[in-house]
């Protein structure tokens, strides 16, 4: 069985109801430094994942478990992610 | 002068060069349930700026320099955007 690389690039972020104090500092932080134009900020999580798969539908199921195991609370938070094969 | 709203999709990686203890134990924790095909796992930031502006440039220009003033570390850390004009 051949064997491929895949890189999942996994974006994690707060649910749109849920209040992120970090992206409001950062949002401070900024206009502060004197860019007022800012509407929102919004702070999450960003995961680059290779792994191993015989295909590519393969490599996306087990990157959604993995998702929904370990990588995201889906309480509070939501996730997408996009895969492509490497070298 | 018309303002539109654009949005800045930033990730931030630390640089190949430097060590991830944090992808390190959430390769340790895929491991333990089960994932064995994980290469490797890189933890980084994400960030969602909605911004108004009055074109494309300038908004991708000051994006630019947020990342370089606030959002990133450049001795540890590398980034890379999208922006999109949204409603």
């Amino acid at each position: 069985m051949i064997t491929l690389m895949y890189q999942a690039n996994i974006k994690v972020t707060l649910k749109k109801t849920v209040a992120d104090p970090q992206g409001l500092t950062i949002k401070h932080a900024l206009d502060s430094l004197g860019y007022k134009d800012i509407d929102s900020v919004r702070a999450g999580k960003f995961f680059i994942i290779n792994l191993k798969s015989s295909d590519k539908a393969k490599a996306e199921q087990e990157t959604k478990e993995m998702c929904e195991k370990l990588l995201v609370n889906p309480v509070i938070e939501e996730y997408s992610f996009e895969i492509k094969e490497i070298k």
